[in-house]
């Protein structure tokens, strides 16, 4: 496993405002890992809202068909999480883990079971033990020892490198009203869905389904915007919170998708979703590049979207950054295979401000050294214009590295 | 770029019968590589009937546009092929170089242009100075020195660390039928289509129209089964020449499908077409290990295709495999992730004989020694039954190394 932080990683962390009706507590359950914290325990305030987005995986693991089952309820008392065991193809004794999870948690939180959410991150296929929660979870129950917002995405690292935090405050009603959230995720990242874990909190009141509205409608220009390796977890989710703290001073809930202040929220959401989305790429696996993908004159938005992912999922593409090769042929080739429409003779490629080819042929003013130059940077933008229409999209991704062959070969957690 | 030969390459070379109808000349035009073959010239006989099954990328090269657009015309007399310049997105310097090159060829072998089929291979992007096969072809128009299999399969390669040939014989009409072919390709792999250069050649007389449903009905089991890396190239080309040489000795035409002597020809070419694509998987990229996946019980053959392919072309079994780890979990994850029908609590999993899971969960029976002794062979099968109906595929690709970032990190060819 790769101990180095990504040199992709922020430099800094930001200073998490609190969201009043959230706290957390952390412990060392010992269920892989030693010498950290594998679990993380959120206390949420009566009248919590949720809304979740989870794996399209048809193999989904037991915490995600847990979540399915009980958000149509639409309220939360708590949130457990653990690392290094994905409860995941672990069959009858998974639905037990889950299960017994549930109880531990609703017993320390003074909740009901189906108020509990359950994630799990790590291997796949081992039973999870889950009585080992039992001692340590019940000690967590005052929460006294608050965990700080870092403290808790630490909690929840598998692979990563570093813990991911994020932070949106919005005006509402003359008051602030806060976005915070943490993800996790490495490797296993690819659209359809976060592949990863998530955790979205406010303290704004919003009610469910407007909450699902606007979780379900950012999801697609962010998590599903990212991807590592073109592989999707079995345990992806992602769960928002709104605890209605914020009512107290005097902001009024949010209970209908017509209200005036819904394109507020959701612009705050979007944003928070695409901050910790590209943190999940910036801690990719071996990642060296951090590299955005936009498809502009496609057919449609959706056409410019697979396009752009080809392009952003192409082993070929994705060993030239990590190679600081600017060999744009294999972008041809990616936009070839994706199987949208498409006009070789008009295609124009960048990569970032030099222009490459242009009506399907190399620029005549191509020039080898500025296209390299711009290969050796951290970040890279590839560009595709398609000259067809009015369809634009936007993805994340990094590049290919030994190093990712090297944690993947070994890995087994 | 790899020297080495891949580990994986057949230890013995195929003696290849003649073809009567078929004379191949091989050349070192200068096109990119020094100090080797470059240009293969095939002279066919007159009355020589062709068949083609191209990529399906939006972004084709010129020498395929050129090939789809004299396809039509079902006969041949000549075929060039070069390494080190595919000829794609070269916009209107692309359609020239084809028409010179076309020129050229059919000079040399006294047809008409329309009659030449065309390949190329090697770098995007860049303009082919078909200039240079004027002098090298013209001295080849004789064909005195006629070159072997082996030969032309060699003036073919590009990142191959080997040539590709193979041949089937098969009895007609109490006479000896032939087969032979050749093959290039090592990265740019995967289905929808060939993803690379497959040249096939038969002393049956087969009228065109039969050669094509031949063809194409033997592609997805053979070349669209196999994948190195998930990009296919805007290249991919495999033609199939019948000479008919084979009438002088007593084999008559085939002229029909119902022909009550096609499904011997049928079975001779999945053969041929099924080792030749194997043969490009071995030869894999920084390939280390061949990899059939068989996917059973699926609720299609095409659905266990999808599901066989999701398996094959996923980084993280690719790299479980590099590492030689039994990671079956990446498996579970490959399946659900396809987005085809699978049930988790009926799915099972063996590498090799040994089941690793079973029920939704690890094999009660479960031996970690087992399945690692398996995982350190050269040749590794993974098999999926998922228990919902009767659809089956079988694919094959290889594992995902270090070294298919390091070639592909540097190649520029």
């Amino acid at each position: 496993m790769s101990t180095a932080v990504s040199p992709l990683a922020p430099t800094s962390y930001p200073d998490m405002p609190e969201i009043e009706g959230v706290a957390f507590a952390t412990a060392q359950a010992g269920i892989k890992y030693k010498g950290r914290t594998d679990v993380l325990l959120a206390k949420l305030a009566e009248g919590t809202t949720v809304a979740g987005v989870f794996t399209r995986s048809k193999c989904p693991s037991a915490p995600v068909d847990w979540c399915r089952s009980i958000l149509a309820r639409g309220t939360a008392r708590g949130l457990m999480v653990n690392s290094g065991n994905a409860n995941a193809f672990t069959g009858k004794k998974g639905k037990a883990a889950v299960k017994l999870s549930a109880e531990i948690a609703s017993k320390a939180l003074g909740c009901a079971e189906d108020e509990v959410f359950l994630a799990s991150t790590g291997v796949i296929g081992e039973p999870l033990p889950a009585e080992k929660f039992e001692g340590v979870i019940a000690g967590l129950a005052a929460l006294e020892q608050q965990a700080t917002w870092l403290e808790a995405a630490k909690a929840i690292m598998t692979t990563d490198t570093y813990p991911k935090i994020a932070t949106v405050t919005v005006e509402l009603d003359d008051q602030s009203v806060t976005f915070n959230g943490m993800a996790k995720g490495a490797g296993m990242i690819a659209p359809d869905m976060a592949t990863m874990l998530s955790f979205l909190f406010t303290d704004a009141a919003i009610d469910a389904k407007v909450l699902q509205a606007l979780l379900s409608g950012e999801t697609d220009g962010s998590f599903n915007s990212v991807t590592v390796d073109s592989d999707t977890s079995t345990s992806d989710t992602v769960l928002l919170f709104a605890t209605g703290a914020a009512t107290a001073r005097g902001v009024a809930p949010v209970t209908a998708l017509d209200d005036p202040r819904v394109p507020v929220l959701k612009a705050a959401l979007g944003d928070l979703m695409q901050n910790l989305a590209q943190q999940v790429v910036r801690d990719g696996e071996g990642a060296r590049k951090f590299i955005e993908v936009q498809v502009e004159g496609a057919t449609s938005d959706a056409s410019a979207r697979t396009i752009a992912m080809s392009i952003a999922n192409s082993p070929l593409v994705k060993t030239a950054a990590a190679g600081e090769d600017a060999n744009w042929g294999r972008v041809v080739m990616a936009v070839g295979k994706a199987g949208e429409p498409a006009d070789r003779d008009r295609l124009a490629i960048w990569f970032g401000d030099v222009r490459v080819a242009v009506d399907g042929e190399r620029d005549p003013d191509y020039s080898e050294d500025a296209a390299s130059a711009v290969m050796k940077k951290d970040e890279i933008v590839i560009r595709v214009e398609l000259g067809l229409g009015e369809g634009t999209a936007r993805v994340w991704t990094c590049d290919l590295t030994k190093e990712y062959v090297a944690i993947n070969g070994d890995y087994r957690s």
